[in-house]
């Protein structure tokens, strides 16, 4: 059973339990470009009072260098090396875990945070923001020709994901089962200050549907992004919380990688999801309406 | 089990057995737009000796007065009131079934075929080929205006997919729970005459992701298609058969129906997944190579 916190006496204890804290951003400290009310200053606390704080975002639209201007722009203090988004976390999966060769090619379905992060680990790759592959003009197999150097597909949110970049994407993956389906995280939706819109899983789910098979999925709630955090940055699990707003990605990948977790219900989850007649089978240690309710503690 | 064909006896056999005879056409009749070997032969040799021979196809991108045009280029006689496309099915299907208020409209994620349908059936749409929604353009919920009176959205293949449109159509069915999901079909692939492409099922993947349901697919091997059929033919379905490429469209479209089953290997279904260790739970009543077979009546 999660625990609900609302109190000055929670906070305190919750703050006393962790050293480490891991929070996801949309949902959690802004939605879309709106600060979430009380964010900047909780977490300026936790610094002051010396916790080690990382963001662990599924937000594979931008790199951590872009990334870390949107936290600028917002007035937040963060540290590229205090960012892990998915795109970073695939780019190390593909040339770690993979060992990638350096004459292979990422097919990219994706935007520039991707190829970003592909770049810094040296792997070259095509599609992506390619002019060629981001156009709605049709698309035939009889005047392409297939780059036999490609080895994986790299799928995440792309929001000028079109017909012909679905095609390719299938049709690398159909004519070589050696080549990897990756995505960066599987996300159905994406939350913006107006709405939601349609996420990385759902970029995903033309070239999956086609091919019969699902990519292996590198963001959050997989273990992969916990991998990479590790290899940066020391910390205790038992001494380390997750803070996040979605059930399905920060919570299970909290509590897979042994972490403790903390729901804010300024997301995507509603408290009747944890507290109601039929509850998630995914259960937070705690649960807080938002971030901002730690100002209790300054 | 199912019974393959080879001898002169078996087609004649099978001839005599059935007055109406349907065909699927991609993988079938052609592949793209190469004419299967001895199929105009076959179908005037069936018409000759007095069958009724009519063209069951889950390609919405083409009315059945477009599709008829692609008959005529390939020269194989074929006319309007022999065709059945998805898209005139999931026209008649919103007039008739769902009797869609005429003040209502439907969002289109699909091409001209579907459009000139639901125009025929005089149902106002929005979305489809409109300049507006056919754009690589970012896409913001805050600087669109959703129209109230959609009443529904209907996905088909669509070349032109984009996030726009996905985005849209999403929109419609989170902030409608009365908003009807449809699809022309199911298909993940769409047959080309170089190889396969993502088909309609994988166009409508993303919506469906994004929003955690199914739509109501209206082709084969759905019902739908076939009481589109009958309001237009008389048929016994005891002696009639459903001549197709695809094991989970076209054999499932036919047994449901109680219609006969002829398969052939000239399309998406490999001898194997008949007549292998592992056969598929579909079985055809028959298999032959290809429809050009029949060609040992002539």
């Amino acid at each position: 059973m999660a625990q609900k916190l609302s109190t000055e006496a929670h906070y305190k204890s919750l703050v006393d339990q962790y050293d480490t804290w891991l929070f996801d951003c949309d949902g959690v400290l802004w939605e879309g470009n709106r600060l979430i009310s009380g964010a900047t200053e909780v977490l300026a606390y936790l610094r002051k009072i010396g916790k080690s704080v990382l963001f662990v975002t599924n937000n594979a639209t931008q790199s951590r260098k872009s990334y870390k201007a949107k936290f600028d722009k917002l007035g937040v203090e963060a540290h590229v090396d205090e960012i892990f988004g998915s795109a970073y976390a695939a780019a190390v999966y593909l040339s770690t875990v993979l060992s990638f060769p350096k004459d292979k090619k990422v097919y990219v379905v994706g935007m520039s945070g991707i190829e970003e992060e592909l770049r810094e680990e040296g792997i070259s790759f095509l599609g992506g923001t390619a002019p060629e592959d981001n156009t709605l003009a049709p698309f035939s197999l009889e005047h392409w020709t297939p780059d036999p150097s490609v080895g994986a597909v790299l799928c995440g949110l792309d929001t000028s994901v079109n017909y012909t970049k679905m095609s390719k994407a299938f049709q690398y993956l159909l004519s070589n089962p050696e080549c990897n389906f990756l995505a960066t995280n599987g996300d159905s939706t994406y939350p913006t200050a107006h709405g939601l819109l349609p996420g990385a899983g759902a970029c995903a789910a033309p070239i999956s549907t086609a091919l019969g098979r699902e990519p292996l999925s590198i963001g959050k709630p997989a273990g992969t992004m916990l991998e990479c955090i590790k290899a940066k940055h020391n910390f205790d699990p038992k001494r380390t919380i997750m803070v996040g707003d979605r059930l399905n990605t920060d919570i299970e990948f909290g509590k897979n990688g042994g972490l403790s977790t903390l729901l804010v219900l300024t997301g995507i989850t509603k408290e009747q999801e944890v507290f109601g007649p039929k509850p998630s089978s995914t259960v937070p240690d705690f649960v807080t309406q938002s971030i901002g309710d730690l100002r209790a503690l300054i």
